[in-house]
């Protein structure tokens, strides 16, 4: 039985993360997801409770994976934006998700995840700029916003680029020679 | 009557760019426009044919205005950047609008305001790396993206940071040194 209700979990958060991101927050249908996910909407919200529910349990698990897979290194931050580069370029959902999460939650309802990781950077980077191995040029959290702008600089852009887009590996070189540079003394 | 009209059609585009900075094109209700602006919907379709070309008309207003205000200029691309940072502190609703219009027509729909101002904005980067006016450490397209990703890094940060961000005048100082960096030789 558990493990069925692991399942259902699973399939539940995969259509959900599949409708926030083409639809937003309030575009999203309930009904589609209990849909595709092959359950109905009663089971759905004895899961999660709301949409809003839903949402935030499948932003907290993008944002989880996220972490983990590009973790953060004081020592090498332009390798960093390189990493953070490649995870959006292949998790354009992920980005679509952060877009929509700042825009239909502009005054915050702020996530744990998100919070806990921020502090834990910004002293990260206070601790490296004390110690010489970051430059102190920029404030943490100004290297930070840098850093963040930077990497996802491309998957920010207007669609009218899309055409004239570099090759990937060249958008890369500019994101991490950007970050080279911005730490350059 | 001309006056008349065109008093209309500019309380109309002011009534649309509140409702669609807020809720995006597919939120977005026409009967809510028309109702802000003191006209009936029959009248909002005679000038603007439909929501999609209403949305087309505000954005295109807005681009154009932030295209006149903040201008572009090679020879101080620092000072450019400061001038786009303060263009959306001071019009959130435009950076919102830039937003929805990414998320909302990920796929381009261009617009030939931006299409011709891009294109304008790389052959002139173009002209100045030949001169050596800018150094040629990227690419045209890249050194654009940079740019506006630069410039508007505070403004796509995640909500969480909202509490703890520094002064405006700091962060813009963060943005000025930052594209200085870009092109330092």
């Amino acid at each position: 039985m558990q493990r069925n209700a692991d399942r259902t979990r699973t399939r539940i958060l995969a259509a959900a993360t599949e409708e926030f991101a083409a639809r937003g927050i309030a575009g999203a249908r309930v009904n589609r997801i209990a849909e595709v996910a092959g359950c109905n909407k009663a089971m759905l919200y004895a899961y999660f409770g709301s949409k809003d529910g839903l949402f935030d349990a499948v932003y907290t698990a993008a944002v989880d994976t996220y972490l983990a897979e590009v973790g953060f290194d004081t020592a090498d931050l332009p390798g960093y934006a390189g990493r953070v580069f490649d995870y959006f370029e292949e998790h354009p959902e992920h980005q679509r998700l952060n877009i929509w999460y700042r825009l239909e939650r502009p005054d915050g309802t702020a996530l744990e995840a998100i919070v806990a990781v921020n502090k834990s950077r910004l002293g990260d980077l206070d601790q490296a700029q004390r110690s010489g191995v970051v430059p102190g040029n920029f404030t943490p959290i100004e290297l930070l916003a840098l850093l963040q702008a930077i990497a996802t600089s491309w998957s920010s852009m207007n669609p009218e680029y899309g055409a004239s887009a570099p090759s990937r590996a060249s958008r890369r070189e500019a994101v991490v020679e950007a970050v080279r540079r911005l730490l350059s003394s």
